[in-house]
């Protein structure tokens, strides 16, 4: 492929505009800006002040879609609208990369897959830009390769998501059933719930939470959960994440049989096993007895890419057929992790996965049914936007 | 009290004899060692060699009690016959010291707490020399002066307590519900129970926790342990253990609205909040601030003073009436937290406290007709002597 791809942004809230102004600056090569969209009125004047007059405003995604000007839409919509409009996308031959999360449910996103694969000239990817964190990507490598054995244990402590009552009052849909369709699972977590399955290459038979419903903050989804995981190969796994407390914590440490990992304040040790745990328990005669054990402090010296390097790989794979970072069929899996969640709260029980679509979905409608938040989000701002502002 | 406490120390195994020479050390103001006491035979020609002719060899606890030559006693016996023998004490005056764990089940245990309260001039302490730790002392003390103000949420990954198959071989009795009733919970980790309530002045209100049963061993008992538990206040808490993991964690993490603590090898760190977290909550009205939080190294000045701390302290309450470190009546509460986590997954559901007795009894009596060991322990070692030669 020669020429640029054509690409629209459809919503242009704080992470819209921010992608937006990545493809004007020239860091994205092969790709163009060539139209955005917000359904918001005011955007139109925004958007004439801000961008080139080359690149068009259109409010209605479908009419952009089927405009045939654009080769590819960027998603930075209210995550609730993913599904349908990338499912509208691939009808018309774009390509298509989301935002993250995927969707609300797992249901839309798995239409949204299954439209993705009756469309396979179309490039699908997800914007998860933490699988270019240097870090998580040197944890996968040594998963992947062998270096920490089988797994046992994953215990993440992710409470550093700290959220005052004014955040949620700033906008009528936040930490609604209606307006989000979840809290700090849906908000602030996604990057987590995909990581902890992406380092590890595992994905849980069941999940036992314990999610806690406005706890800290006067709002109708979790702000706090607590989930146990089971996979498997018998490992398992904790999951610890409220947005309620400060300064909170990000520790991240994966056991298995050959060492455990701790990644904290940026930083990834190994304690490597000089021999594999099993090899010694399975020679050792005496009482109180351990493997020998090295402490290592392992160099990070790839750079984190971030969203333009998500873009640019996108970009290189509709015109290279470059691998993807992040699949955007793989959306699905911690989405089905952040429902599962849910779903063992709601009915106080265990989750198999794949999770039962139908009652979470039952769930939720009740939800929604009482729902503070009646609008239809049209008006709200792209919600992804948070969790780039204040990641690190 | 003029006249020096005449303790015998009953059970003289790796813990026992090494109490019996602390109390022949002089450590000890105030405090003779006249007699000792065990079941095995063979413990008479160890005693005759290893103890001074002033020391006298019972074989039977219960004529020991009897005789009139002792005041105080130091249970250092398999944890299973400490309520018995504790409870033949008081009824025969005398003042004692129980080794941890208090016992094996709450009911047993709550009738030698009776017992001690119905012998009121008897001076009951327990074994809980980790709360002579001035890393749990400071810990407590920042709870206790609300310097941390009120607690939110508890987490202790405590898995550095490896145990190679070869250990569980070492003894017919280890890690089996007739000879030790249960597996890390009940063995390694009193300690930590004790110190889950102990540092924080609260009980949980309910439980579920998910325990595998020889997860990672040959074993009949529980050797990995994830618990889930939820206190009055609102607060939670998670609590993981095991035995089968190498090089392990010992990482304590308590969250208050003031702030955070982290107590991980060996040092206390404080993020003191400048302003109560519900203050700064209610006054702030941006989108993504938080309280001013400060980095405190907590200096711990204290010297652990360990088995023989508690030794003299108990010497010290029966002489001058010195409070206790760790009265004996609060041997249930960590014993409590071990029986509800068993009992949750041996019915797969929460358990409110206090837990119902008589299930956690039907329980383990059905396991107990079925465990491979069927002796009767009287020829097994003192088994609270593994967390002292390992602890830390």
């Amino acid at each position: 492929m020669t020429s640029n791809v054509r690409v629209a942004v459809i919503g242009i809230g704080n992470m819209g505009s921010t992608h937006a102004r990545t493809l004007l600056s020239g860091s994205i090569p092969g790709a163009e800006l060539t139209a955005v969209c917000d359904m918001r009125a005011s955007m139109e004047a925004w958007s004439r002040e801000h961008l080139p007059v080359s690149v068009a405003f259109w409010n209605d995604p479908e009419e952009l879609m089927q405009s045939g000007t654009v080769d590819a839409v960027l998603l930075a919509t209210p995550h609730k609208d993913h599904a349908r409009q990338a499912i509208s996308a691939f009808h018309h031959g774009l390509h298509v990369l989301v935002e993250k999360p995927a969707g609300v449910s797992t249901r839309e996103v798995q239409e949204m897959n299954d439209a993705a694969a009756a469309a396979p000239e179309s490039v699908f990817a997800i914007m998860y830009n933490q699988r270019t964190n240097p870090v998580y990507r040197k944890l996968r490598d040594l998963i992947a390769s062998g270096e920490l054995g089988e797994i046992r244990r994953l215990n993440w402590i992710i409470t550093n998501w700290y959220r005052a009552q004014s955040y949620y009052d700033s906008g009528g849909w936040r930490a609604t059933w209606s307006g989000e369709g979840g809290g700090v699972l849906i908000n602030q977590c996604p990057h987590q719930l995909d990581l902890l399955q992406w380092t590890t290459g595992m994905m849980p038979s069941r999940i036992r939470a314990f999610c806690q419903f406005g706890r800290y903050r006067n709002i109708e989804v979790e702000d706090d959960v607590t989930a146990y995981a089971e996979y498997e190969n018998g490992a398992s796994a904790v999951f610890i994440t409220t947005t309620g407390e400060y300064p909170g914590t990000n520790r991240f440490e994966v056991t298995g049989d050959r060492g455990k990992i701790v990644i904290e304040h940026d930083r990834l040790t190994f304690w490597r096993l000089r021999e594999p745990e099993p090899v010694f328990n399975e020679r050792y005669q005496g009482a109180f007895g351990h493997p020998e054990c090295w402490q290592c402090d392992i160099p990070i010296e790839e750079t984190e890419t971030g969203h333009p390097g998500i873009i640019r790989n996108w970009i290189e794979a509709i015109r290279e057929g470059t691998p993807l970072i992040a699949p955007g069929a793989e959306g699905i899996r911690g989405l089905t992790l952040s429902n599962a969640m849910l779903l063992s709260t709601w009915e106080d029980d265990w989750v198999t996965l794949p999770i039962d679509e139908q009652r979470f979905e039952d769930h939720l409608a009740r939800r929604r049914e009482e729902s503070s938040f009646a609008g239809d989000a049209a008006g709200q701002e792209s919600m992804p936007a948070d969790m780039s502002n204040t990641y690190k």
